[in-house]
């Protein structure tokens, strides 16, 4: 696996080799082995403490390593290691809290049928997690991120596949983790690190892989998906594949802040070169005057950013070829058309259509998400057009609302319409930078993940977890959790 | 489809025509409609209570039709509509209480990465559920049963595809149920009722169907499965599909009361002709004098039970071909050999072999599950045998330890390696009989549950929810149960 400058397309060094099946099988094997060393909180809230304190420490290099796979840039990139170290710290206080252990304690009851014996029920954790890491979070969702937070919390060790877009990036902070396993008491293997297509699939496939987590694109979503099904013994897979994240603005809010939405739209699908899996890629805007003031605003506020760097020159091939082949719709206008600059940058763009010419089929993927700085705002002469339209949307993170206020007439209508489209629905923000919080939910229908559950936030770590009942269970050999005595003083329902 | 009297094996009456391609899009369409009544959750409570009353004042005419077809007696029948009832009536106190909606609130925070903007999550419902009634309970796990009244708990229509081995039964109690929609002011169309096999195929991959539960055979619920994870767009599966409920005696527990035990077995895997899921179909037992005193015990036990007829008669001559077939593996003897008796019965038996045989292989399903009232009795000579046929049983519904007391040397090991294997840990008890109660888990690792829920006890009702976040929402146009005066004073965190 080479390290590759995405400002020049220049390859760094090499960092590691594909892992083969026997490397795979060794890798989950190691992890496997420290089940029981996991299965002490104490020692897992220690680990995620002092990963978040050795990566702190570490900033200096891991914001390099990161910006010179990536383009991110270092302040994008030292915010995104703020975010990952706090997310650690998170769900170490998740594990010591151990509210997720969903402890319920039903009483014998011999006036049911069938009688209700003493019935005690936790979580357990359900074994090696394989984690699949994200190109456009080289910290938040990729080794130390999210997925191996939430799951390492859980109890389950993690064998991380790294994005080929920074693999350097990967060994560094994985053997930070390491690091901090041994430090905190732990084997080292309860996070190993994989390179390699190949080693993806294998992975997925390997039987002491007990689920995995994915971000990244509909097609390798949907082929480990599809792989993790078809096991003998299928495994969860928790997949975040993609998402237009629509936006609708209302004819009372094109009238009353066209310029404001223009500009906050602008930033949003802007920020990190649109390289963000909430990037608003689609928006209805009603015609007419306060509509059109709308687009004036996106305009100019587009025509001001700078050319930036993508992830990798082979995303921004397919940014390019992507937005060339929307504009071949008939009825497309690109007022700003997104485009390539030298040496390897990108300019944003929009692309406009009349929304009624979606109804007719969307023969070059206006309907799609494309990843990179480019959204399609589509103009309704109707309310019912936003309706019709909104029908032919696939699953979504998310979903927004852009009203002029609380008495919005079309506001409630609209918000109902919305609801079954997405995860999380917004009103007068935008959905760019999710914020790592107990109510939150990234997530949503298909093809935005591939389960109901989050990615982001407290219940993320349910997504690693497995109920289990004692029945009739003496006292003594009922896990310390379940006893009358509670120990631990675990929360008990 | 015809209604097939067990006893005789003679067709009683031809009771509804198996649905086609266009009746399962009529069924599924006539449910989703209904989606937006069932959003009213007190009109939920009252359907699930009124069909409660309208099943228990029908109780005459609805066990003897379930008699009819499954010769399960009026006895059990009668208390399996008993905890049917009860069982809605819990899942309408679930509703009223509305825990399940698993509200969060997120305040603002700017000081977070990225900031915590006002979040606020809650549970909603996923919209149409097809659920496959299992033959074995043709009420509790059927048409009115628990996957029914917890999908309707959570707010989702349900489209029921009948047992063929119950169809007059499940034509009774589906216009009970309706009957209960009407006088509950709710659209009869809630509950739809289809038959025929196909009909199950169309109804798992139809794009209106958003989940679904099963409760069957391995077999089948793994094709529906793997047609459910083939779809566009994926849905939840949520199956049953098989257990061998391993039980595992130590040395001591044999030594201080092999009687209880075998007559205890004896009458666990009898219940119900043994056509319960939860029924011990694999015994390790020491060799030994208490061994075989337990042997002893279990067969002056079955010698004991009189005839009993099964579901079907393809069920019995599965049974007594299974069990024919599992004698021949070397090494097996038959103290009380299952058997068919005239004119459709059978009576019970069970098998023995030395535990080490089955470490080499196992070419005639001992460790594989057989519906009817037999067991598998492996004795084992040393303690590391337990450990090593362990790890060949697949996932389960339930593990029993039977001990001598709390202070059983060998229990603290045994109940470690137990709690792998399934989703219910039993002490001194039987598996059979599944209350329905907060802290039970009906489910285990595959092939016990495609996934890790139970289809028992009040968090069933999680399977047919997903979470939503609304973020920055004004008050007025967020769900009454996320604002702030909470006007329908439920549940917040």
């Amino acid at each position: 696996m080479w390290s590759v400058d995405p400002r020049t397309g220049k390859r760094r060094e090499q960092v590691a080799v594909e892992a083969g099946a026997d490397d795979v099988d060794r890798a989950v094997r190691a992890a496997h082995a420290t089940v029981g060393a996991l299965a002490d909180r104490t020692a897992r809230a220690r680990l995620l403490r002092t990963a978040a304190g050795l990566l702190d420490g570490a900033r200096t290099e891991v914001v390099a390593a990161a910006d010179a796979e990536t383009a991110l840039g270092e302040a994008r990139l030292t915010g995104e290691l703020a975010r990952t170290t706090a997310q650690l710290r998170y769900f170490a206080d998740i594990v010591d809290e151990a509210a997720f252990l969903d402890v319920r304690i039903s009483r014998p009851d011999p006036s049911t049928t069938p009688p209700t014996p003493d019935l005690r029920r936790m979580k357990i954790p359900l074994g090696v997690v394989a984690v699949y890491a994200a190109s456009n979070f080289p910290l938040a969702f990729s080794v130390p991120g999210g997925d191996t937070a939430s799951a390492l919390a859980a109890g389950c060790p993690v064998v991380v596949k790294a994005h080929p877009c920074h693999p350097a990036t990967s060994e560094l902070v994985a053997g930070l983790l390491r690091r901090a396993a041994a430090e905190a008491g732990l084997p080292e293997d309860v996070v190993v690190l994989l390179h390699g297509f190949r080693a993806g699939v294998d992975l997925v496939r390997h039987p002491l892989v007990a689920a995995a987590g994915f971000t990244g694109s509909v097609r390798g979503g949907r082929a480990l998906f599809d792989a993790a099904a078809a096991r003998p013994v299928p495994i969860p897979f928790h997949g975040e594949l993609g998402s237009l994240n629509p936006v609708v603005i209302t004819e009372a809010a094109a009238a009353a802040r066209p310029e404001e939405i223009g500009a906050g739209l602008a930033a949003s699908m802007t920020m990190g070169q649109g390289q963000f899996c909430t990037k608003p890629g689609f928006v209805l805007a009603p015609e007419g005057p306060g509509g059109d003031r709308f687009v004036a605003a996106l305009a100019d506020a587009l025509k001001g950013v700078e050319p930036g760097v993508m992830l990798a020159p082979r995303m921004r091939e397919h940014f390019l070829t992507a937005t060339a082949e929307g504009t071949r719709t008939d009825g497309v206008d690109a007022p700003v058309r997104p485009a390539g600059a030298e040496p390897l940058t990108v300019t944003p763009g929009f692309l406009t259509i009349a929304a009624d010419t979606l109804l007719d089929g969307d023969p070059h993927g206006l309907l799609q998400e494309t990843f990179g700085p480019v959204t399609v705002v589509a103009r309704y002469a109707k309310r019912d057009q936003v309706s019709a339209v909104l029908a032919l949307v696939p699953g979504n993170l998310t979903a927004t609302l852009q009203t002029a206020d609380a008495d919005d007439p079309d506001a409630p209508s609209l918000l109902a319409e919305l609801t079954p489209l997405a995860g999380r629905i917004l009103v007068d923000a935008w959905p760019t930078g999710v914020a790592v919080a107990d109510a939150q939910h990234h997530g949503g229908p298909y093809p935005a993940t591939t389960s109901p559950f989050t990615s982001v936030g407290g219940t993320a770590i349910e997504r690693w977890l497995r109920p289990i009942s004692y029945q009739s269970t003496p006292q003594p050999l009922l896990p310390p959790e379940l006893r009358d005595a509670n120990p631990l003083g675990v929360p008990q329902r």
